[in-house]
């Protein structure tokens, strides 16, 4: 391959350093309105009444509504694909604006105003009455005998879905496994576990706020410009909010800053439409602070998962099971779907001999939402299945790296359950890789023998990850390429840039496939639901796989177009060149092509004797050169005889489906009295197929590996139980790890080329999140020998944990 | 035809009549920078220096650039497509700023401010050094011997180009012709006219300035923003003028307020890239006011006609020979085209029996620019056609009327020189519908005859028009449609909305041929080089009749692919529809169809059994329904079977033609001291083929009559000879008529279906601007017995005419 596997730099680098590249709000117009949400101040209850009058008189006011003026529809916000089949169709549960208060910030009414601090202070000013009543903040809470149901127009309790999966025999209980174990190996001989671990709730924290702004345009579509990985998703959301067809609703998403899952979800988009409706399709801007963000869009879901497992003293695990309980909060948005991923990864990590028993519940509460958060439940099965490993190595004395080597997912393997396969399969390598970095061999050893205040130790873990939704969910992406008269190219991709590159591997897929250069390729990066083919966006680290084979599709169709128009130059087959500036052209090349592989005289020219390398019509091989692809292109546009524009569509269904897999490999020091850890050495290696782009692909795996820190050490929303109010609503009291805080963060990748994949690729943007906080913990335990089962693993944390255990 | 031919609404009034449209000017971004453009205060000579200190000391100034700084590209500006065959290039003779000056106001620096004002004071203050030469203003002089070329580089003198051309035996002379005539028929029983025929140079005054602003996008694309009618053509000479590729350009066009062929020219868009690179890339809007407007945009061109014609006295034009001097100003534009078309439609208009022979001169003056305007060298060639025919008429004692019909361009005129022919013809039929109107051949009759001071007069004129540029140049359009899930279509037209109703008209089309109510069917109105399928743009009154059908065949692709997947969906072949909310719906569908045709168990359904009729699938013949198109397309989008974004996109390549025809017939009053000329009666009679829709076609004609009844009574640029500038740059001074001054514009249509038409429809935009000036000359000819030859009849005209014929 010549483009595709090399280090381009970003397409968008330019405009991304010199602050010229546009989004949502360096795009509004001038004497835009502005709206602000008023929020609940209690977690469980109704609103019985608001008191706007001091509100209405603040100067600039132009228009206050409440949850009783918003229409009766209501509407799901999962950033999933809509389904023709109503069992796949996500739960509708909100409204634009709720009477029915469901957590401390729910939505229930909304200020437009001349200016931003207009609109500020009128919310502040509106007096609300409410019917409270008590907030039920976990999931204990939530799923006890008689807790009163948060949605009981949807369900008389506040278990959102339960599921139940095995792996093994379909019946396969572990405690008929355990049962079982003990009789064929004695109980001597087998070591179970039986530990709860606990998952955070965490906040995206992308550095664009997802403001947004609406209006109707001059042919009455309702246009919303937004900060969003799914446009095509968040048009449909929003015609189901307000009651329209689809066809009258537009989303505009230009750059932005960031989504991280957040914005894989309908947002306030929907609101900030009725918003312009209700003033008469004015414009109007939706200002959504940082404060706003992290309480009342969407967090990654704290899951609690009680787990079991039973290895043999000579090291194969027989049976594991999982309880996973994830609080949800007050809307369903992404539904059951996350938790059922937790307990589905759970399941194919490890080879069980017996058997797995998985159940998965999930839980309205009074509390945030939850929703899609890069890893999409997998960052909570990880935490908890490599804490699990980790603690049956440690139950039998095993090396955790060899025990990992050896009951790990094969090559090969189908999950029963969907078919989901293996394809490429990296894994070993990447351990092995992992284990030289760190030096595990010698320092795990080592390390256990410690003592003292200061001590360091090494931990990993391993993770695998399926490449977009097939077969849970439709997989659909489309493209459109545009032939300009000069050779260049205009890419339309479905899928979006977030931030993530996806305009880089595009540009270099097409580039690899058509022959034009990169530099002559350039990415429409807004995509607009009016003219942008249909794609679902940025999630499922789905793009390079699912939207790059329909990028690959189109070019290999534009390409053959240009081809095929380049042969009816060459043989003049109804266009006549004789009369044009290129007529010296296509004679020389018919005498190359004479010259070069025989071409008799007369015999007509074909497409497969030639191609396109480096923007120029070259013989089939490379040699010789006949022209530039501009030649023909300007051919196409200007034409007497046959003039047409060269463009190509392609929708790409993907059918298929590869695991991802990697590890994280770390070595830690740690002050026991300070409860401080500091990560000294550090690496993820990846098994993602071909790398398209060396150094993209590095950023995302540091910048994933960054928020893996962050989730195994600092970061965690704090929930007032009697309230319901979060207590670290911004970005001082809630913590993100700096630079100051990031170690070198080495990166390897064990390029294997996937049969499936486009360019042999699979997944790459979520996986590096995902193994770093069990890595870390477990590596606290080499240290140590405290297995920690909760994170973030806060200093606090960890000097409860060392007290009780005696070491400080 | 179901929509098609309906007064539909205009698709854009709502937006247009709230001010909700957007313009060019409400897109622009805050903080965008202001430049300015200095003229030249001579009409000839070269620049020598500038002292641009006290300039660059205005407060706010951010660069200045002058014509010593600009690339060295001489660009073309004309609205034509490109070529690929040199000789159908356009003339390169101008660059971003010319240190050779050729017209007063002629573009020599310009400055960007961060102010408006800033930039305006600091244009003021650049000081300018000229070595100056005598201005140029007239052709006479331009073309006498040993004249100054003002473009040196070029050619060594001031003739553009000269054409000649004959209708009858190629070698046909004029004075071959009298003599023969005489010959033949002796000297009294013909009779010859022989006189010239001025007319002016006037301005297109559209409501909106071509103001424009420019950035550098984040790919680094350079990106106009502007009002104009041809955003492909201005993308490709911006790229010219800035020697860079095509591809680097990028043009967006929003709504605009009209352009009437000024906006048919790449105006002000290289300068205002230029400038924006001059500052980094940032926005920079170019402002253009009224006044530069006038002088340094664009003009019609003055032609001046020496006419002969012989007409034997029972009736019958033997020849005639047409000598027109187009006066081109100080750059080429559209070159010599304007004038060749004079030329062609004066030869075209009536059969001469003998013969007719054409020379038309394209000359540069240092004067404004003249360009392309509605009609395109037709006005100037039907007052000099019209003016004659009368003048024939009445020199032979006929009715004007009875002689035109006698002698006109017949049923299945072709054109030798070029093929063009009158495919569906109503010439005859609109001279009898005005006739008729108007009440002509009593009044005619009896106002010779008058006498006295204040009198009344009948006059009329005939027109034929081209549709389109075929086969004189190319003509190519593109068209993209868009499926939503609702069953809506965005229609994604090359061509352009210019105020025209262009929009709305593609909208009935669109909706005529894929059975989607033009509810469902949103025009995309701004164009987008980058992504709108290619169009060459409006002009040529071309849009209806080759965008049409390029619009008829992407919908009938379209169509056929909604049909396709309807099929698929009915034979389960490859989409099982069980699972799907739609399954009830597929069931009774394919009952109905058992029932209704006859369909046999087991028989597969064929697209040809279906139809598509107001949203709805139907069994071919209209009945029974089966289901909606929004159930066919969410399915498309949403199958897991089968996903696919339905779309089509297609280019039309017109290579036919079909001449339009029409009339005017007026009834003025004339008050002869006053010189003052009222309209009493006026209607416009058109033969364009099917009319898309009366409403809007009516008020295309009325606003060309409008302009008719200004080029023939008040408008006309004045230039001081001595120095060349403009004496009436403004709308005070230049005089267009008011609604006070506009009498009730009458509008009959003659629809015959032309068989080359997408509808049956032919060209209706310029055509109505064409006869009306002439009408009224030949109305006053009827009251007066004056004949006048220069247009605008103003009522000094007027009166030093009647003066000269004893009058008053």
């Amino acid at each position: 391959m010549h483009v595709v596997g090399k280090a381009l730099p970003r397409v968008d680098i330019r405009g991304k350093v010199t602050g010229e590249a546009k989004y949502t709000a360096d795009l509004e117009p001038a004497g835009i309105l502005h709206g602000k949400v008023v929020h609940s101040t209690i977690a469980n209850g109704v609103v019985t009444g608001f008191d706007l009058e001091k509100a209405l008189a603040v100067p600039g006011v132009v228009k206050i509504v409440t949850c009783f003026d918003v229409p009766d529809h209501p509407f799901p916000t999962a950033g999933h694909p809509w389904s023709v089949e109503t069992r796949h169709q996500d739960i509708r549960d909100r409204k634009l604006l709720n009477q029915r208060v469901r957590y401390y910030g729910d939505d229930i009414a909304a200020v437009v105003a001349e200016t931003e601090l207009a609109a500020e202070k009128a919310a502040r000013l509106v007096k609300v009455q409410y019917e409270e009543y008590q907030p039920i903040v976990t999931t204990e809470a939530a799923m006890r005998e008689g807790a009163t149901p948060l949605h009981p127009e949807l369900r008389k309790d506040n278990v959102i879905v339960h599921s139940h999966m095995t792996m093994g025999p379909s019946d396969f209980t572990f405690e008929e496994g355990r049962k079982q174990a003990e009789e064929q190996y004695g109980a001597d001989n087998i070591a179970v576990v039986d530990r709860v671990y606990h998952t955070p709730r965490v906040s995206h924290c992308h550095l664009e706020l997802p403001t947004s702004w609406a209006y109707v345009e001059t042919n009455g579509k309702i246009t919303v410009v937004t900060s969003t990985q799914i446009p095509h998703i968040v048009r449909r959301c929003t015609a189901q909010a307000l009651g329209v067809p689809v066809g009258q609703v537009r989303i505009i998403k230009p750059y932005i800053g960031g989504g991280f899952g957040n914005k894989q979800d309908t947002l306030y988009e929907p609101l900030n439409a009725y918003l312009s409706l209700s003033v008469g399709g004015r414009a109007v801007r939706l200002e959504i602070s940082r404060e706003e963000t992290i309480v009342s869009t969407r967090t990654r879901h704290a899951i609690d998962g009680h787990c079991r497992g039973i290895v043999t003293r000579d090291g194969r695990i027989l049976a594991r099971q999982l309880e996973a309980y994830a609080n949800n909060g007050a809307y369903a948005s992404h539904g059951h779907a996350i938790c059922a991923n937790c307990g589905n990864v759970f399941k194919d990590l490890y080879r069980d001999e017996m058997g797995a028993e998985i159940d998965c519940w999930t839980v309205y509460t009074s509390s945030p939402t939850a929703g899609a958060m890069r890893g999409y439940g997998i960052p909570q099965s990880i935490w908890m299945a490599e804490c699990l490993t980790d603690d049956l190595a440690y139950a039998i004395g095993a090396d955790p790296c060899q025990f990992r080597l050896d009951n790990c997912m094969q090559a090969g393997f189908v999950d029963p359950a969907n078919g989901i396969t293996f394809h490429s399969y990296g894994l070993k390598k990447c351990i092995e890789a992992g284990r030289k970095h760190i030096g595990w061999d010698e320092k795990w050893e080592n390390y256990r023998h410690q003592t003292g205040s200061v001590r360091r130790g090494v931990g990993m873990a391993i993770f695998c990850y399926k490449t977009g939704v097939h077969p849970i969910s439709l997989e659909t992406a489309s493209v459109r390429m545009v032939l300009n008269q000069d050779g260049s190219i205009q890419l339309c991709m479905g899928a979006t840039e977030i931030g993530q590159g996806a305009d880089t591997v595009f540009t270099q897929m097409a580039a690899e496939t058509t022959g034009i250069t990169p530099d002559r390729i350039y990415a429409v990066s807004t995509q607009d639901t009016d003219i942008t083919p249909f794609d679902t966006g940025a999630y499922a680290s789905r793009q390079t796989y699912v939207s790059g084979m329909a990028c690959k599709k189109c070019a290999e169709e534009l390409r053959a177009k240009i081809l095929a128009y380049a042969v009816r130059m060459l043989n003049q087959d109804g266009i006549q060149m004789e009369q044009t500036i290129y007529a010296g052209q296509v004679k020389q090349a018919v005498q190359k092509l004479q010259q070069s592989i025989g071409l008799r005289d007369g015999e007509p020219v074909s497409a497969d004797m030639l191609d396109i390398v480096d923007n120029k019509i070259v013989v089939s091989g490379g040699e010789p050169v006949l022209f530039d692809v501009a030649e023909v292109a300007t051919t196409a546009f200007y034409s007497l005889d046959d003039s047409r524009h060269l463009t190509a569509e392609v929708t790409n269904q993907c059918k298929d489906n590869s695991f991802a897999s990697g590890c994280c490999f770390v070595e830690i020091e740690i002050d026991l009295p300070l409860g401080l850890v500091t990560v000294k050495d550090i690496i993820n290696v990846h098994d993602s197929g071909t790398i398209i782009n060396p150094q993209t692909a590095r950023g995302q795996v540091q910048g994933g590996m960054s928020m893996g820190l962050g989730y195994g050490l600092s970061e965690e929303l704090l929930i007032d139980e009697k309230t319901g109010r979060v207590r670290n609503d911004n970005l001082l009291d809630y913590k993100i790890p700096t630079a100051m805080d990031t170690p070198d963060l080495h990166v390897e990748f064990i390029e294997l080329d996937d049969p499936t994949g486009p360019y042999g690729n699979k997944s790459l943007g979520e996986p590096p999140a995902i193994p770093v906080a069990p890595a870390i913990r477990n590596a606290i335990l080499n240290a140590t020998g405290v297995a920690m089962d909760t994170a973030p693993m806060t200093a606090q944390r960890l000097i409860a944990a060392f007290r009780q255990h005696g070491l400080i």
